[in-house]
């Protein structure tokens, strides 16, 4: 299991290496939701999410022999980015296999941070095959999206940081995909000693974790349809499901429509860019979704701010209309 | 004149109540320009613009006679919602005079903030003399948008925090439209010491500032065409123009094109929400308008972010298509 210790090992291989993200406070929100909000703004996070802090201090863990070689992941997203840019600062090679029809934006941007791209049929193709068979020719290590130790310790970090720089948290909540940077917070807030409710917060089409901690184990379910591109995750990682059953208060969801005038608000008030699966945590507390005593201190990670203004505005006009 | 001790002064009076704004900083940027880029954000001031500095520090030199009696703005936009602020942390009235044709939305965040809205037809009626009458008959004081030494400290204020939280700046690229910003800002780095450029940048269909200063004297435009609206100021102030004629290195001028482009960029990249207005000394950095030796440190006020989700989109749409 990923302790306290391993938080800070990650906090320390970070330093100087990732940006320590401001903590944005809102007088307007804190009127609306009746406590005390600190958003960690991770939009501002070097490669436009959180998922840096894992890639690196995963990278930085493996072996010199190991890193030279180079690295693999899966993803069309927020990992891929990270990954690319861990690996660019390590001056060693990124392989990102794809799904041929993501979006070319984001196989862009990976590539713009020096990665291969390589493409897959979705349909016809089988991704781990092909990852299985780059990886042994080429001597390549997986990054893993979320259910690695290095991983999970290094999205902790974001917890860590927002406690130390904002103070004890009665409340703390962050999206859940996969379940790494819930936990890796968890493990960080928990370790502190505090009594901080750790609570996750999932589209309600996509709610693999919630089914899953109500059953106490993990639950498959069909590849879910959401806005939150970075949130749909059809089961629990193994590894961070056992820290999250065992440290995390509750899960709750939030409905598209709700995710979509989080992101209005975020412009309106906030003048920040956050995309749908980063909002989810001011979107549960805009709804009402999270019940909390009269001027409890509610920390909430803002975990990533990659959605173009073409997305955005298209975004917005569903509902607006 | 307006010294650097005036802006202190502003300072003093500012301390816990305006929010000291963050400097970001962005690789791909400095990537781009080849210059070192420190941003100050005024687009998380309170009430979304560097306007509340002046505003506040206007209403906090006042006699608490004066103060008690209210005040009175005229305009339909940033200063608008700065001056209603002010007035309601002071817990007095603030009456604004706004064309009857302003968008309601500005209209609305400035009665939201506890200001009486005053409109007028702005084809049949004279606003000054709306605005006179108001004064004497409530005994009103006038908190002018520009040119008004205590405004002008106060935004003095935006620079020096910049200077004394990023360090010294060869650069000092701020927007340009009754010159009150700027102006402020050069007072306070020329104060201290240091050989910094101040450059303003206007659009340049509202260039009346340059022109200003190429003449020696005030010009006075038509009201200008742009996208900025917090820019369409037609001449420069009284007060401002002597104080930038001593000041400034020199005005540089923008395109509409050029502006939403910069908006672009501070959505996909910064992950912030700048007005058209706001975006200005970052519009002429990316457009090569600003000539830089390599490395230079160069400061830029992002000095609002007061632009709603509909209006940026139909912004970026108009110049994609």
């Amino acid at each position: 299991m990923v302790g306290l210790d391993d938080v800070r090992a990650a906090e320390a291989r970070l330093a100087g290496i990732a940006h320590r993200t401001q903590v944005l406070t809102s007088r307007t929100l804190d009127r609306r939701v009746g406590a005390s909000i600190l958003l960690k703004a991770e939009v501002f996070q070097r490669s436009g999410s959180f998922k840096f802090r894992g890639a690196y201090n995963k990278l930085a863990s493996l072996t010199p022999a190991q890193r030279d070689a180079g690295v693999l992941a899966f993803s069309s997203g927020n990992h891929a980015q990270a990954v690319a840019l861990a690996a660019s600062i390590f001056r060693t090679g990124a392989t990102v296999v794809m799904p041929s029809d993501a979006p070319e934006g984001k196989a862009a941007a990976t590539r713009a941070y020096g990665a291969a791209v390589i493409t897959y049929d979705r349909y016809t193709e089988d991704r781990e095959e092909i990852g299985r068979r780059l990886a042994e020719k080429r001597n390549l290590t997986l990054v893993p999206p979320f259910d690695d130790p290095q991983v999970i310790a290094g999205q902790g970090t974001a917890g860590l940081e927002l406690v130390q720089d904002a103070g004890p948290l009665d409340v703390l909540l962050a999206p859940v995909s996969g379940g790494g940077l819930i936990a890796g917070c968890a493990v960080a807030v928990k370790g502190l000693g505090s009594g901080t409710r750790v609570i996750g917060v999932e589209p309600e089409t996509a709610d693999d974790y919630r089914q899953s901690l109500l059953a106490g184990s993990r639950i498959t379910i069909p590849v879910p349809r959401t806005v939150a591109d970075a949130l749909q995750v059809a089961q629990p990682g193994e590894l961070t499901f056992a820290h999250n059953q065992a440290l995390l208060h509750s899960i709750v969801t939030v409905s598209d429509a709700e995710l979509i005038g989080a992101m209005r608000f975020c412009h309106e008030r906030l003048k920040l860019v956050v995309e749908p699966g980063g909002v989810a945590g001011l979107a549960a507390l805009l709804a009402g979704a999270v019940q909390l005593a009269p001027a409890e201190r509610v920390g909430v990670i803002l975990s990533g701010g990659n959605v173009d203004p073409e997305r955005f505005c298209r975004l917005l006009h569903s509902i607006s209309s």
